[in-house]
């Protein structure tokens, strides 16, 4: 077998760097970002545009939860929404996971289950008439909307999770950049590439690529269900608010699909591969880091852990707490271990925590998990804790508590390099016995040690990715080369349905009409025949 | 408007060197190529490879005309075919040139033109026909093949144009990439993406991605024919040879499906966007490098074109000559303007040739397309010839002859960088106003200069990335990560026919069901009503 082994090899390195010299200054940036853990994920972005000379300005709401008002690396412009608010508490996802727990765990009728779900989009459909006020607050404030006229945007960036965004950008006649991993209410992908529900799951829908037919049936009934959601509850908030302004020849839809660049929060190591479009860029992950060195305090504890090392357990951004049943549970389980344990938790303290366990309100995340003594990391399987465990090779035991977690976590099972224990079911033994199986199974370790190779071995950083890729809008004035506008055809022209009918037809026709000739053809030799005969 | 200038900023730099540091010595990679301008390409990157400390092999035909047996860069294995061998001769292309311009220009009857048709298409089989061959004898040649296994390849790069190279990586267990443009008879992207006819022009038919009814009906109709070809003419010689070796649970085509990496000679600033898959590395343009100085002889006769500069011809490698009647006509032509001429021509001498033009049997295209004198360039519309013009932003004028090369040139057009002239039609007289037209109309210079921007801009030079991902194969053994394996689902599976059918079927008895009921109901209470009104 050759001899493979990593070397310093130049040439490549060279002509790479030559390439990537040309670069932009002083570009404008207008950010539309989307709260929460979003937010996580495009302020590191911004904040990279800004230290590469970029000016940013970020468009936020008066009762942002994370988005500040000043901040050193944007310029903000702070929308008062009317009354009608609905999502005003950050406390409300806590609220709204209490009861699912409690709705799965205790049991509902089919009527309860309803009931929460109807409420479910209900709310879904007022934080998208949430964000569709943002946008006419700023096209009523003519004020504000000439002043951004003035300021010659180069570009705007935008999570089109909530996509107002992108119809200001269509008044300002600017191309647009999303940092994307979900669009109105679905996952990305589905608006801008073809998605074969055959293989590729559906967003809401845990399922790998390789489904059993009862499994690709439920993938289609899903993802019927969720284009229903879109067009019938989200998309009815931006269309009124398109017509609005823009009249009725123009189609929200399509301003959605005509983004220049899809920065997809999407990295192929733990995606189901799936048909993809030029004008998407991969940069999942693109929050990774090399870890630094620990506090003092915390470097002495983890070290403290000896030879068994530590687990870090974390449930994100958004939940902040569990009900005590579940904690009680889970703090008897790491009791039991010789590990150590980091456990960031800001609700009730179990009562039966171990020795073992110290509770913190924060953590620094990413230094944890890049840290040698780490054996494993317990999370809630948000995308970008996922991303970083891969990043740092840490196995996971994960429990799924919102959205697309679920998703995320059966694609680290697939790949076997996590283990799920379902949050409405958890107990003492079962999250022990989870946690002794990841620590001692080595199958874990080895898989996502194999993911994170992988995830590595890219021609580029993926932040260095979204960054070029706003800054080829800035240069370029768009991308329309990479972006397909089959999107604006009727659907029965997009699957050929009218070519199919037609081809159809002829073929129809020319077989009535090689059948009508052989027939009188048979009756004119008959017809000659009979006389003879006669 | 925000200043925009292009400056050096170091960070991006810096982390892509970084990540790009790591790399592979000392790989091993067997190389099935395509000879003709395929090699041209192919040769390389096994030279940029071997540069890079990599121990190219490369099997060839004993008959091969431009894949040389000994080259310092590479070893070889000559395989000796039967006698049954079509095409031993480069002048073969010549040849069907030839006839196919006397059936366009001077008529055809259909039984003509039909014929014609069908020769190219046994032509095409016996081409297949012979590359099967290869790997039987490959197969039947036990020492070669001990020898193969014994060598321990790390990756086999192959043109699936002619795929028999496949078939032997699956016999030595060897990831694959694929330097491809043309797999077996059509477009590579058909073999492994989805590609919705409504607006990916399909090969062989020159049109754009916005097309009229007519031509999606047609469009749709190449398709049908081109999968009949592939079916029928060229699979079945893959099909019998993958039989022979691997029995009936081996299937040719998914072997060609399952390559790991595919290295698209595609760039989108020539082909329109269309759906592509996360396996897929584009190249487009990678045989692309600055120009180096001229010879004096060269330099002094560009120089002497003054302010008017000079204009480039070639019409590629596989077509050394057209026939007299036609470059009599192209001679007259450059006769008559003030810019020098040098045109690559091996056949027979014009008698009107200018003083202005400058015949010459080889040249030194890259480094007169880059020279700043240049004003046009008159070609064929090959793959190469285009991507160098377009890298060095010169405007075209196109004379397609063969295969893609109509394509080509339409893509050209529809980006306003190229005017093209028939080459059944060509007089001196439309030949001197397409001259014309692109040197006066300024619209050539800015879409071609436009393009080239375009081109240029991107994160990694297409040769380095064509390197990164064959090493990147050497690095991880394979890319499973990145390449679905839905083509092996039952087509019916793959478009959900049998589950929308389950769907529909299920519709179709809850209807049945509810009328049913409510017959039945409507039946009762009309029978208990009855008795009342008697």
């Amino acid at each position: 077998m050759g001899t493979i082994s990593r070397l310093c090899l130049l040439p490549l390195v060279v002509s790479v760097s030559l390439l990537m010299t040309s670069s932009v200054q002083g570009g404008k940036v207008l950010v539309f970002p989307v709260d929460g853990s979003h937010w996580v994920n495009m302020n590191l972005l911004i904040q990279t545009l800004h230290d590469r000379g970029h000016e940013i300005t970020v468009v936020r709401t008066a009762t942002s939860w994370y988005i500040k008002e000043n901040a050193p690396h944007y310029h903000s412009i702070t929308i008062t929404l009317p009354e009608a608010i609905v999502i005003e508490d950050q406390d409300f996802f806590v609220t709204f996971l209490m009861r699912m727990i409690a709705i799965q765990r205790k049991g509902a009728s089919l009527i309860g289950f309803l009931n929460f779900y109807w409420e479910m989009l209900s709310t879904l459909s007022k934080i998208h008439q949430q964000a569709s006020l943002l946008a006419v607050e700023m096209f009523e404030n003519k004020t504000l909307m000439q002043s951004l006229r003035d300021t010659h945007f180069d570009v705007v960036l935008l999570d089109p999770g909530l996509p107002a965004g992108v119809v200001v950008a269509h008044e300002l006649k600017l191309p647009t950049i999303f940092n994307v991993r979900w669009v109105t209410s679905g996952e990305g992908h589905f608006v801008v590439a073809p998605s074969p529900t055959s293989y590729v799951p559906t967003s809401g829908y845990a399922a790998s690529d390789k489904m059993t037919f009862v499994q690709r049936v439920l993938n289609l009934v899903h993802y019927v269900l969720n284009t229903c959601i879109d067009r019938f509850i989200v998309c009815p908030h931006y269309d009124k608010l398109v017509e609005r302004y823009f009249g009725s020849a123009v189609n929200f839809y399509h301003l959605l699909q005509g983004a220049d660049i899809w920065l997809m929060r999407v990295d192929f190591v733990l995606e189901f591969p799936r048909p993809t479009m030029p004008n998407i860029a991969y940069i999942g992950g693109f929050q990774c880091k090399p870890s630094k060195p620990l506090s003092s305090e915390l470097e002495e504890f983890v070290q403290s852990s000896g030879e068994h090392g530590f687990i870090l357990m974390s449930l994100g951004t958004l939940v902040k707490g569990l009900p005590l049943e579940i904690t009680s549970e889970i703090a008897a389980a790491f009791a039991q271990i010789p590990q150590k344990v980091i456990w960031r938790h800001v609700g009730e303290r179990p009562n039966n925590l171990g020795n073992n366990t110290l509770l913190v309100k924060w953590m620094p995340q990413n230094d944890l998990l890049g840290h040698p003594k780490i054996k494993a990391f317990v999370a809630h399987g948000g995308n970008n804790g996922i991303y970083e465990s891969i990043y740092h090779g840490v196995p996971m035991i994960c429990i799924p508590l919102l959205f697309d977690q679920f998703e995320n976590v059966l694609r680290l099972e697939v790949r076997g390099a996590a283990k799920r224990v379902e949050v409405t079911k958890i107990t003492q033994q079962n999250f022990l016995e989870a946690i002794q199986e990841v620590l001692h199974n080595p199958s874990y370790r080895t898989s996502i040690k194999r993911l994170s190779a992988l995830h590595r071995d890219k021609p580029m950083h993926p932040l260095d990715t979204a960054v070029y890729w706003t800054e080829f809008l800035m240069r370029n004035k768009g991308a329309s080369h990479l972006r397909t506008e089959s999107y604006k055809m009727h659907w029965y022209a997009y699957y050929s349905v009218d070519v199919i009918c037609f081809l159809f037809a002829v073929l129809l026709m020319l077989t009535a009409v090689v059948v009508g000739s052989l027939r009188f053809l048979c009756l004119r030799l008959c017809r000659r025949r009979k006389p003879k005969q006669a």
